[in-house]
């Protein structure tokens, strides 16, 4: 299993709405992200709207974020969350991944 | 068993070196962490020098760093990582929690 951590950006404005439907993630949802590898999968915030994000999945942020991006729900949900971006980007076309460097089991 | 989320920041200017020195923690260094509930520990990088550190305990991030800090390999390292953080403090005393406001098992 590897480790994958990445970052992507939530305008400060809205923060609590967004964390708000953090709380109520779509059930098909969620069940699309574990039927594409994305265990152990959790979300941190920074007051000021950066996220990191860490799960474990058995290839690559990439392959994890293809099997994602093929389903129609992912779609749905990442327009859903377009408006509380920076940018108004779809959030998973603006993760950065960021580099492990160190690991203790 | 908690998920922690934290960042800190290295300068920019020596992040070779700092990385060169992840792949050799002290074996004594690994165990004060082990031996304070540092589990699944995983530290990531962004290129300007921005870390993310991960770790699930069982208590918090302030007790697990408490730990640390009563163990005398934990100075030393920390006096040893302290010119490469921006500010020349020691890394652990900068650490900021993050919120974590979205898990998947």
């Amino acid at each position: 299993m590897k480790r994958i951590g990445f970052q992507f950006k939530i305008g400060p404005e809205r923060l609590a709405e967004y964390k708000e439907h953090h709380k109520h993630v779509w059930p098909e949802m969620l069940q699309a992200l574990r039927e594409s590898g994305w265990h152990n999968y959790s979300l941190f915030l920074r007051a000021d709207g950066l996220v990191f994000g860490y799960f474990e999945t058995e290839e690559s942020l990439s392959a994890a974020q293809a099997k994602m991006a093929a389903t129609e729900v992912n779609t749905r949900w990442q327009q859903f969350m377009s408006p509380f971006t920076d940018t108004n980007a779809r959030p998973d076309e603006t993760f950065l991944e960021l580099e492990e460097y160190f690991h203790l089991d």
